[in-house]
């Protein structure tokens, strides 16, 4: 069977996918039963990659060219007997066919969930009489069925005995509609079922308060008729209770001459970027090799991780924490985004390669799209001398992916503009997770969003990895502040002054955002000077100073996500460090091998291999208006050059009239005509073309 | 002369401005020489204004109902004697024609520079032998002329005795290409003419420091080529270095069924807001009485008061400081938009009135542009049990106006949004202000941004004014933080719980961001609960929580702005009262009757006419990549509806599958089609439409 030649970035295609399972197969005895839960590309050892993009960069690539291996991960479990899962790690070379590296994971880690467990937990709670009874306790309304959504099991505590778990939230559905749309989050049951993955048994059910602010901690109803008091809180348009707007007439985008950008495998270029995407099951889409004219900014950006912890002290609430990258994966999560609805414009679509149940590869189509969207004036000035305005518009380069988990929605952006700069942009919509409330009460833990139904204070807890390459690999991060100075009558006579202080970083640590001293994260490269400025060429981001994790510093909640500690984490480059909260975040005590880890070996990280994770946080208190779907939350992290070029990379964007563009019905005409528009006192008329031409004179010019 | 019956809120017309020069004329003694430097409308006092808006909105309006009287506010000044300004200030009915008042400013104020004024100094500068003798002594490359950008004279210091004072900062600009383009900015001369605005007279040439780091405070260089080694920074395509790019492909913006808004006069109506615009010299534009689906939420929007103060301690910077609508006016400098340049899609163009320096009314076209843009995906969810995605696009209707202020523009932007949301955006852009600098040298208060040109440091410190109407016009201003607690076995058990704390404000105060607690701001309604939640209705903000006033809180440059010391101040409504620095920052040495006045007053401001002024700043440190001109550097406040609805405005949002999208050229099919992307080991095929769609099972549904 014969390959073509992958880019070492291409992520593994289905061929390889397969013959990297079926090396598994083969390697292990027939006879062990195999659960695979994962087959994904290992990016090469950077120090390989870079060798290798460096010869490419030269031009110098030919099908002589040593190449890294193409190296499958394999995550499964050997299954003996009943229950007894053995979860293991392989590498195989799917060229070669031999396993390179087998690691089996010690119990006291969980891998992240899969679909399969699942499923596997929604036939469970079918079959279990234990559930059964406990739903057996409601009275339901007529024609209501009940549905579970599979949650991770959040972290035990430190006297809990908790193999590995499932668990689930659960809700009704009225069926009456005959629509399978009908939104049954506004139907919350009091209950979770939670299942031991490995018996597959239901093994618990754990009850939920139904109580107010005054009900402490336990209080559960006693109300068998526990929906009688919630209402429908519908979504989609064929069971809207209001009429649909009709005023909203239609805004199109269309771009007649085509994309600007060009595709070519997994190879984008647009204006003077260049990049490859990639796309892993755990973090959806990277971004790998990041050039601008040329000069390379970042080795390799992505989502790193993130986790939902809610603030419901009521047990067993505070297991409810999810790390949807660690616990269940983005790359999983991905929607199939549709043409028109997700994005406008010219859209290129990227399909990815996941993992199915058995292991062998199933395609997952347009997970990931790629537009240019306008976002305003890019830079504009009007010489006030001849009124003369150039104005450039700014266009975006976008690579988006939106991820589904139960009842929430992420999207996902990085976004690529003409004056060199990189936004990561996120937005979150979908359905709060809301708990079933007693009739009439409210509670301190949420805010009542509907009937019956309180949306817990919760907050999203992200985290941004970003391994610069700014002009090449070795670089130093230095933090900048804007200080205040003291008066003195030699330095700051009259007090205006203040003091730029740059600070490198030596060894690995931690930071906090500080806005009031404008704290500047710069990423930098000591060896090359902006001939200009005469400082090193750097990019630059101010970390945003959000809210950190709230949940007391004690609690497993935050010794899970010890990164969601700080702001700003700076560490040495290290093989397959990629996650902030560790590899195995699923039912995890405290963060293991995770950034504050990586921290903790206090390397020098000047003038290295550095990498910067930053940590940003939406303390999320939901309104009434999030229900039943919430209008996106935006958070951005904007990096820009800062000294790497020798001026506006945009500057030469040309100034072009839209010519699509148009007056509004009955306006009148356009700018600087000198139609009248008025008489004054004396039947005179006056009309400026521009209030700053009052300005304009023959300023004093000399000598003339 | 008849007049159309206008609203209360309609500015000015040409002849109720004329109208109001002509009753100035005529009350003073024809023999005194007037200087007129505004006329505008004087809003209404809040009182009759509210009246007369309950009664419109009763739907009882009628050419009979008594309405606010028709006030013009007209500054300026009697001349008597050569150079005696006694600067005025009267209000006049304009129906009537009475003058209803009268004040003549303490000589200790300064009223705002005038276009006239700025001419004058262009003549006193070509006029003057010192001004003449000062740029002799520098050798100018040939073809190069001298050219002056009138400023404010900033703050003096308290032992200066200063009468009327106006600087200018100094450029060469290169003729030889003939085009009056060429960016002068980038040949800065080291020297500054100073004129008397009453006697009109140059009285001083004040020399500006070109040394580098190690050259102290005073340190002047002798070279007379002081240009030399300047090198050109064009901007405009004709004269651009480098050749424009030719990979910008169209992006255009179409609403082929027209725009969603309507405009009727000043009132404007977008899906469910209402508002009406103002424009003033002062401020620009201006929202009034906004309101949802009849609802109403704000009273009045305005960008109050804009400082920039520099940061560089050598004098005479220490008064480079501006206050770019108290010193000059936002509406005075405000551009003339033009079509596709400015905005896409359908836009409606607002024109100006504004006074020339005869004091009669002049028309100031596009100064303020209407229209709708996309800004991507407003909610969206997919139901994972039935692959069902509804999302919906987020559309905006844009207020824009931009001011040039010599060197420099900033773009200011309303948005409203279908979710109830609010946006004040501001862009800064332009070219950054640089001196000059010896060749060679770096300096701790800039950068170099251009051989010869040091970009100093500096900020941008805007103050937006908030006057809010929460369902009617007496609100609590409530702050919210989001805390940790400590873990207890009664109430917190695992510590994952956080208390959120909400603090009415009861006096007026000032109050600074605090992202680590999430502090927000809700303007409240005590009086109306919102039905769901049983919390009072309210919009919300986060203050942005960036730097404040770097200078020294007892320099010249902070006490002139005490304003910019807080991120949030909450005062009590008071006629007249908008300008957060005070009405007269012109050569001010503290602010006088501004916002920090205002809250010296210790005002109950509980369940009251309350109002909010939030300060946010650009610490502005400029980069290499700011020059020429600089990329857009955009700072947005958000207001947004907190518990005011009883659900997602947005809900109602038809989700329209945009049908201009399109797939790039060679892309595969669309979404979710079953077409084969790879073979498996084994032959077969497996194509997902979804991810997500491995969660999807059949839930255990019970009883079934």
């Amino acid at each position: 069977m014969s390959y073509p030649i992958l880019h070492p970035l291409d992520v593994l295609s289905v061929e390889e996918t397969n013959k990297a399972r079926q090396i598994i197969i083969d390697t292990r005895c027939a006879k062990t039963a195999l659960l695979f839960r994962s087959i994904a590309l290992e990016e090469p050892p950077k120090a390989e990659l870079t060798q290798f993009l460096d010869i490419e960069h030269a031009g110098k690539l030919t099908t002589e060219t040593k190449r890294p291996a193409r190296i499958a991960k394999i995550q499964y479990d050997v299954v003996s007997g009943k229950d007894e899962h053995e979860y293991t790690e392989s590498w195989v070379d799917v060229v070669t066919g031999e396993e390179t590296r087998k690691r089996i994971v010690d119990k006291v880690h969980h891998a992240a969930l899969t679909l399969v467990e699942f499923q596997e937990f929604s036939d469970a709670c079918f079959d279990s009489s234990l559930y059964k009874e406990a739903i057996a306790e409601f009275e339901l309304p007529e024609g209501f069925v009940v549905t579970a959504d599979p949650w991770p099991y959040g972290g035990p505590a430190l006297d809990e005995k908790a193999p590995r778990y499932i668990q689930g939230l659960c809700f009704a559905r009225d069926t009456r509609s005959g629509n399978p749309d009908a939104n049954y989050y506004t139907y919350p049951l009091p209950i979770i079922p939670v299942m031991d993955t490995n018996t597959k048994e239901i093994i618990r059910i754990d009850r939920l308060a139904t109580g107010g602010k005054d009900d402490g901690l336990v209080y559960g109803t006693h109300n068998k008729r526990v929906l009688d008091h919630c209402s429908p809180a519908d979504y989609i348009p064929e069971l809207l209770a209001q009429p649909l707007r009709t005023d909203v007439k239609p805004l199109n985008v269309t771009q007649p001459e085509g994309p600007s950008y060009e595709v070519e495998g997994n190879l984008v270029r647009w204006q003077k970027w260049r990049f490859r995407v990639g796309f892993n099951p755990r973090e959806g889409a990277t971004l790998h090799d990041l050039r601008y004219d040329g000069r390379s900014v970042l080795y390799r950006l992505s989502l790193s991780e993130m986790t939902v912890p809610y603030g419901d002290p009521r047990p067993p609430f505070h297991r409810k924490q999810a790390f949807d990258f660690g616990d269940a994966g983005a790359g999983r999560a991905a929607n199939n985004l549709a043409l028109g609805c997700d994005c406008l414009g010219v859209i290129k679509y990227f399909d990815a390669v996941l993992t199915a149940k058995d292991g062998t590869a199933t395609v997952s189509k347009n997970v990931l799209c790629l537009h240019e969207q306008d976002n305003g004036i890019g830079w504009k000035h009007t010489n006030y001398t001849t009124q003369n305005a150039i104005v450039s518009r700014s266009r975006e380069l976008v690579v988006q992916f939106i991820i589904t988990l139960a009842n929430y929605e992420y999207i996902f952006a990085y976004k690529l503009d003409q004056a060199g700069g990189i936004t990561i942009e996120t937005r979150a919509t979908g359905i709060v997770s809301v708990v079933n409330i007693d009739a009439g009460k409210t509670s301190p833990w949420g805010n009542v969003v509907s009937s019956g139904a309180l949306a817990q204070n919760h907050q999203h807890i992200f985290c941004v990895r970003i391994d610069p390459a700014i002009d090449g690999y070795n670089n130093t991060v230095a933090v900048e502040e804007s200080l205040l100075m003291p008066i003195s009558k030699e330095i700051n006579p009259y007090g205006n002054g203040y003091e730029v202080r740059t600070t490198p970083i030596t060894h690995a640590k931690h930071l906090d955002a500080s806005p009031l001293t404008n704290l500047t994260i710069k990423l930098t490269n000591p060896h090359i000077l902006n001939p200009i400025s005469q400082k090193p060429v750097a990019y630059k981001f101010s970390p945003l100073p959000t809210q950190l994790m709230l949940a007391h510093p004690d609690s497993i909640v935050a010794q899970r996500a010890q990164f969601a500690q700080h702001h700003v984490w700076v560490t040495k480059y290290k093989d397959g460090e990629l996650w902030a909260g560790g590899e195995f975040t699923n039912m995890s005590q405290r963060e293991t091998d995770g950034v504050s880890d990586a921290v903790k070996r206090g390397e020098c990280v000047e003038d290295a291999d550095v990498v910067v994770w930053n940590v940003f946080a939406l303390t999320h208190n939901p309104r009434v208006e999030d229900w039943p779907v919430m209008p996106v939350e935006i958070y951005q992290i904007h990096l820009k050059p800062a000294d790497f070029f020798t001026g506006n990379p945009a500057i030469d964007v040309q100034q072009t009239k839209n010519n699509t563009s148009i007056l509004a019905p009955g306006s009148k005409d356009e700018c600087c005509t000198n139609g009248t528009n008025g008489v004054n006192g004396n039947g005179e008329v006056k009309v400026q073309g521009d209030p700053a031409s009052h300005m304009q004179s023959d300023l004093s010019i000399y000598p003339k």
